[in-house]
């Protein structure tokens, strides 16, 4: 049986949802990380991967110039890194020296890769779409690194950013 | 620390994947359910969701025809609804038909939602990307419904079609 309801309870039923981090250079050189849920893989072949961010994010203006960005799978172990970049802003702060996160240099984009994460995938942009009040930018993939240590991602596990693994 | 590897190998990683179900009538009014994991919130006012889907499967033809679909959460107890919804094509089988799938008429566009699912979304049409080998359409969710009824979402375990709950 359904119940029709307005879509922020609807959405309420999503969790849990993965989280990633998107990094991408300001004008000044600056790789700037953000933290969000609205991703998904665009295409299988050429490999494709889209992120939803907020219009009036900073990391907006990071991608429109620099054309690039890392998609990063963060681990269960780096939820205090992915709430702090989710919930400051590029603007007025280096978050990755804050953090003191460990950054490797990307191969084919000019980006950074976080060293301790799950996954890290070098993306160009190839489409930028207005949805909303989010763009969603589409990259295609140019190069992939894994961590050849074994671990969980990160997920959103219920509202008030409540984050850890899943099983 | 971080090893190079092949795209399709550090896809690997992704697991749990969230699984959705898009449903959209053909031209002869006959409503097409089929299974994605590659979907993503894209706005949040106006509310917005967008599905990959790959460019030769019927679904494509039947949201061209129809500019609109529901995305519909399935429950952890739908795991084999949602396994023959997405190893049919609806070329030549009514899927919803042939696995008894209980439906209610959607109540703000021309499709149907699935009773027994966690959650239901309404969503018209509002942009189609080609992206790669994929057309990602945007929806608008102009309706939403939930199970009153507690469900947990059904997810992709891993490689080969393993589904089911996460906790």
């Amino acid at each position: 049986m359904q119940k029709q309801v307005k879509f922020e309870q609807a959405l309420k039923t999503k969790y849990p949802e993965q989280v990633v981090i998107a990094i991408a250079k300001d004008k000044n050189g600056k790789a700037n990380p953000v933290t969000l849920g609205w991703t998904m893989i665009a295409s299988g072949d050429p490999p494709m991967m889209a992120i939803g961010v907020y219009k009036g994010h900073y990391t907006v203006k990071c991608i429109r110039h620099s054309k690039c960005f890392t998609l990063v799978y963060p681990s269960s172990d780096m939820a205090k890194a992915a709430l702090f970049f989710g919930s400051h802003s590029g603007r007025d702060t280096n978050k990755l020296k804050e953090f003191a996160c460990k950054t490797t240099p990307a191969k084919k984009i000019d980006s950074v890769l976080l060293a301790d994460a799950v996954a890290n995938f070098e993306c160009r942009l190839v489409k930028q779409i207005p949805t909303g009040d989010h763009i969603t930018f589409v990259g295609q993939v140019v190069c992939s690194h894994v961590n050849p240590k074994p671990q969980q991602r990160l997920y959103s596990l219920g509202s008030g950013h409540k984050l850890g693994a899943v099983s």
